[in-house]
């Protein structure tokens, strides 16, 4: 099935707007197993969507149109359609009805412009859309279908979920060719992309299982996903395939799905029934951050201190002056001091410290910049279990704002692995890839 | 001239990125006042690129294509373009010359595959790539002209920038078509969209100068674009339509370009010698990780505290318990003491804090989920100029995420209006646009 993608809207083609549906929506029908082959996008001009429809219908079997179907004199998809279909417009009460009904729920007046919105070519099937006062349609010409859709993000998605992917899968499982796909998301921190590609060469080598990597920094994700003729075997093979790669990668897999690091580590602290607390230089409130952006964060962030000045080092954690000046604010002993600081003024389990320098000034000879100092402190519950503190220093020979959410990944990832029993230990992902990282670590517990 | 862009890459088409290159070229060309007209995304297929080529000879004079340049065997851009145009391809001896040096730049071995980067077809115009391996090329076939770029943004953007416009520019020039067009950002925060194209109404409306707005969620963005025979011609046409625009809108616009507010409100700390602490509740340390974002900050940004528990604003803030009691965490008092007790105890110029609830849990009849506190405190210079407090209660019925970056943006431009004088004020684009909040204010100068 050859398949492609248009978008109309001179605010996309003008480069006003980054289109993101084109992606959304392969996205999605790659779970249905049909690979894109074309996107385009078009202004609102007549006889540019007239060209491009008529190459549609000769290329592709399946036309996936969004954008243009507003109340605007500018959205003019569905007459540019039916015209090149050589079809009528026509009025569909039913949907007139729902979209009147949509304006009352809402309160607003519903305006005459929006009556052109209900108007539809002859033999459409009608796309309901619950979000929006905009329905789609869908239409057959030579064996091509169009699926008409809106250009609002939400209203498109859950149009393709509720009107579009049901009756694709009714015309896959009618013409025999219904394939399953299932796919897995596997949330990896600490090794680059290249690392992670050597040590998985060889998984996922049969044609029914994909692996793909996807880098968002400072994390690598592994897309995997299965084919098979049924949900179920799709899903075993994926469990397959994701066991092999765990049994490979071990602990570098913090999560699955959309949940980041610090969903993770707030779940952690919910079930330990345990609480942190942070003292952040170099990273400026980036690890509060972060923890507070999860609901519920208030059960186990009691707070923290963004230390960037010595004083304040001094003041709100105390840190000792003589350490300041022996050592210097960016050190070993300082961040330490920090860590320890911090989880003893707010009574918290865990303390967790960054001290360094993100660039792109304040570096010297000795202490570079792109060095930093992460510390993390566990209060021990008694004379056999005393107070853990590890300490690692690393340089990251990347720009400020990469510096900062690599340190703060670090600190996050070291609270998971602390509480997992693992070892604690940096990214290697510049290390391995030759990045000049040289670190080293005091671990004391 | 009839403009397309053509982007390769089976990631793209697939859905696996976003492809931001289209809109970057798009919107870079209307600089020179070229429209694009198509936007085409296509597999690492040479069938279906051949085609593309073909259509894009017959209908377009200027194509941009980017990607499909690389050293792998996927990368097949210039094999397929010099087959659709009947041409051979040939090694370029400089262009090899010049990527080995790079490799010894970069200290890498260059690998075999990356030979193939200095092949191009005959008669091509070489672009040099300073930021890559791969350079482009220019070839012109029936009076279209393509220009073959890399899909990396950071080489596509300084190629476009030496490469390619100059080359456009001199066609336009030669051809008498010159435009320039000129644009300028505003970037405003406090109002919203709808409501400020209401107070702009008949600004812009000579075809010489356009008027677009932008949302960036805190922000609007208004986009001024002018057209003239030179450069000169078009600056003055937007310094006054910017002017304007300025006295309807006056200190709603907080700064121009790409700065943005935390960028502002440096600036204007490290002019007045200024310095800055916060205490933040349900911003969780959000104001300060965008303060220190900044390089530089440090030279005016002693620290703060994130005080998501009671505990902590008793004790790092020194908020007294009992007002805590009375008033509870979320209240106009607390506010004002978390403002001046990160004041007092960093002994910074300015003091900002928050306190609220941003959901999605946590509310109650009282309190609802969306109230939140603002306070910004000054120190005083003697008995003549006491020290400043003003609170300021919003409710603001948006997102935990969207919640705490306006309230972030608030306290940011809390910092701006003070520093300039201004009044202090919050903002009002959810006011206006019947969001329901309910602002109410405390001041004490």
């Amino acid at each position: 099935m050859k398949v492609e993608i248009l978008t109309i809207g001179d605010e996309v083609v003008r480069g006003e707007i980054v289109d993101s549906n084109k992606a959304l929506i392969a996205q999605r029908l790659l779970e249905l197993d049909l690979e894109c082959q074309y996107q385009v996008s078009l202004r609102d001009d007549p006889a540019d969507m007239k060209a491009a429809f008529e190459l549609a219908i000769q290329r592709s079997d399946l036309v996936i149109v969004s954008g243009g179907l507003g109340p605007t004199r500018d959205d003019i998809t569905t007459e540019v359609l039916a015209e090149t279909l050589g079809r009528e417009i026509q009025l569909d009460e039913d949907s007139l009805e729902t979209m009147r009904l949509f304006f009352a729920r809402v309160g607003r007046e519903m305006a005459e412009t929006n009556r052109k919105q209900a108007f539809f070519p002859t033999e459409a099937d009608i796309l309901a859309n619950p979000e929006g006062t905009a329905p789609g349609f869908s239409v057959e010409e030579k064996g091509t279908v169009f699926f008409c859709l809106p250009g609002v993000p939400r209203e498109l998605t859950r149009m393709l979920d509720e009107q579009v992917f049901p009756r694709i899968e009714a015309r896959l499982d009618s013409a025999g060719e219904v394939v399953r796909i299932r796919t897995r998301m596997l949330r990896t921190f600490g090794m680059g992309e290249s690392t992670l590609e050597k040590e998985l060469s060889g998984i996922a080598r049969d044609g029914d299982v994909e692996l793909a990597f996807r880098t968002s920094f400072p994390d690598n994700f592994l897309r995997v996903m299965a084919r098979g003729s049924s949900i179920e075997e799709a899903d075993r093979k994926i469990d397959s395939v994701a066991k092999q790669i765990r049994e490979r990668l071990g602990d570098l897999i913090y999560g699955e799905g959309t949940d980041p690091m610090e969903a993770v580590v707030g779940r952690l602290l919910t079930e330990g029934g345990q609480t942190v607390a942070v003292a952040e230089s170099c990273t400026g409130g980036g690890i509060a951050q972060k923890l507070t952006a999860i609901p519920g964060s208030s059960g186990y962030f009691l707070g923290g201190v963004v230390a960037y000045s010595n004083e304040v080092k001094k003041s709100l954690l105390g840190v000792p002056g003589a350490l300041l000046e022996e050592h210097g604010a960016v050190s070993a002993p300082v961040a330490q001091a920090m860590a320890e600081g911090i989880r003893e003024r707010l009574g918290s389990d865990f303390g967790v410290a960054t001290t360094g320098i993100s660039g792109p000034g304040g570096g010297s000879a000795e202490k570079p910049v792109g060095l930093v100092y992460v510390a993390i402190s566990q209060a021990g519950s008694g004379p056999s279990s005393p107070d853990f503190i590890h300490v690692e220093r690393f340089e990251f020979p990347v720009d400020r704002p990469r510096h900062q959410t690599l340190t703060i990944q670090t600190a996050l990832d070291w609270l998971r692995r602390r509480m997992l029993g693992l070892e604690i230990v940096g990214p290697g992902l510049l290390r391995k890839t030759g990045g000049g990282s040289t670190p080293s670590s005091v671990t004391v517990s």
